[in-house]
């Protein structure tokens, strides 16, 4: 638990990820239909229905919850259709189990503004659990669903050939894989399929037998390449931004050099081998769920949002950042036609815990 | 969940509860070997030992846990002495049960630092859970072990009467019940009463069958009064400073006399009736631990970390808090030798859940 990743949604003020997660929030609206389908048609309840008078709980955790709202829309999505199906197998008043919810995020997390902004009407129990879902965050087979929207596309740290002068792989002038070498692209494919390991068999322990796990993720669609998603368009094009302010002199190049994202968005087929390589979970839904393209303005809040944080530590906080998102706004809008909403996709992805293993 | 007291441990910097919690660890530390015992008496482990292969989740919880450290000892004593009785029963490696560790404060306590400053080396999943203890918290049945240490002396809210200036429970010029008359002592009793009966009835919901509670808080020795008690007497203190204050024209009287503080310190008869009354426990374990009498600076800094922030509130911030606290340690010292430290005691009370109700 000590080694965790600095990655937070980190942007301040206007730009709090809480006021700009449009584009995240418009995903967990899109996903609500399959998580009602994954529910009524894939959610084991035998347990509490057959169980004797006194409720169990029904325990869920959002993995890479944030510090709201956006988590709060999941949840409440996700508890109304498990209550929905409760009633449907005719449990009804005190005979439905509590419903007990982990807001899982990063240590670094906004607890306190997460904590405060809990909806008041909410009929569940409300827990917080910092830590790096790369690792285990809860007692063995505790969980009857869990959901992530939106993080499992976070690498745990920057793959080390990446930042090596001396290797193949060195990121030069560049802060992403999209465009760049095939060796840099291998050594982010790698780490991504090692931390789909970890975060696959720390839930595989978390959860029940028969439990579910939901994974809403941004992805490259089948037969895409990497480099013509809208995902590492958007962040190929900040790349592009902190080269021109190296090239000004506002910053340093060789910091530029060193500065590299932590996303990797794969496509349904590697996502799917991720899964069979792991052995733990059966894919029991997939989807792909289409995003409406966003515009500049909110594109470019959208990033700060999510990079202001990074950035920051990493080139200090001497130079204008406004100056920054303000030319990547101008460069969302140049290019803003190039941007083909079929390469920016969300996946879907229903898995069940095996009984096998 | 939409009405919360505004009471926390409220201090900054130098003052906050987290530097300036000694006494209230003092408390921890003499409670460990009681702790100890009431775990290895008391603790019913059937359903662990005769589980099968895979293990439960021990569930343990601390009420009023504030920011830390005082909780993170507290809680490691327990899962220590739970851990030691599991394998006394021949639970080793993979048989022990997980343990989950709830801390739980009001939802304006600083679970982001609470959440930074957790033990790297603790064997426990942890999580912070908001709201206040006089309500539920945490599905029914789903604790094995409630902790509340320094915490359920403070109620929910000044009884009503008491800041009525029509009414004979009007508490003009003072800040607490210690001395005032006993209309204004019947009124916070009650309110006393009614806390207690809202905190046992929902931790009778929450702890399972054969659970057990473990009360740890300032209390009055037997045959003493009110007035007497460390507590009280320095709570009486701060008020003479904030009339002395007043006097001088710094902060208006009118404000004192609105201001009344949240503490109420019962005796063991007192604290042993109200769970009587409410008859979802029994009491298992009884035990008055003395408290060695604090130094005047100590105290002082004890009472601006619990108070600081209400004050502010309260009074506004345009005062200078320096000179109150300042007053306040001048006052302890004067009176120093008439602090009777056998009137300062912490109370342990270990409560088993009932199975008949």
């Amino acid at each position: 638990m000590a080694n965790q990743p600095e990655y937070r949604m980190s942007g301040s003020g206007n730009y709090s990820y809480s006021r700009n997660s449009g584009f995240q929030r418009t995903a967990i609206g899109a996903a609500k239909g399959l998580i009602n389908k994954a529910v009524s048609e894939k959610l084991e309840i035998s347990n509490f229905v057959s169980s004797s008078n006194s409720p169990k709980a029904f325990r869920l955790a959002d993995f890479g919850c944030s510090e709201g709202p956006n988590t709060f829309l999941a949840v409440q999505n996700i508890v109304d259709a498990v209550e929905l199906k409760f009633k449907h197998h005719g449990l009804i008043g005190p005979q439905l189990p509590d419903f007990q919810v982990f807001f899982s995020d990063l240590t670094s997390n906004d607890f306190n503004k997460l904590f405060t902004s809990l909806p008041p009407e909410r009929k569940y129990y409300a827990t917080g659990v910092p830590g790096s879902f790369h690792g285990r965050l809860f007692p063995s087979a505790s969980l009857h669903f869990i959901h992530t929207s939106y993080a499992v596309q976070i690498l745990s740290k920057v793959p080390k050939e990446v930042e090596d002068k001396n290797s193949p792989a060195w990121n030069k002038g560049r802060i992403d894989y999209g465009n760049a070498s095939d060796e840099t692209f291998k050594a982010y494919e790698a780490q991504y399929l090692k931390d789909m390991e970890s975060f696959l068999n720390a839930r595989a322990h978390e959860v029940v037998h028969g439990g579910l796990v939901a994974l809403i993720l941004p992805g490259c669609p089948n037969e895409t390449k990497h480099s013509e998603i809208l995902f590492n368009k958007a962040i190929e094009l900040l790349g592009s931004c902190l080269m021109d302010l190296s090239k000004k002199g506002i910053i340093s190049e060789e910091k530029v050099d060193s500065f590299n994202t932590l996303g990797f968005f794969p496509s349904m087929q590697q996502l799917e081998a991720a899964v069979k390589r792991n052995g733990c979970f059966r894919i029991e839904m997939m989807d792909i769920i289409a995003q409406p393209k966003p515009q500049p303005k909110a594109l470019s809040s959208t990033m700060r949002s999510g990079f202001e944080g990074i950035i920051k530590k990493h080139f200090g906080e001497e130079f204008d950042i406004d100056e920054l998102f303000d030319l990547l706004s101008k460069k969302f809008e140049e290019s803003f036609s190039s941007f083909d909403p079929k390469k920016a996709v969300t996946l879907f992805v229903l898995l069940k815990r095996n009984d096998s293993n």
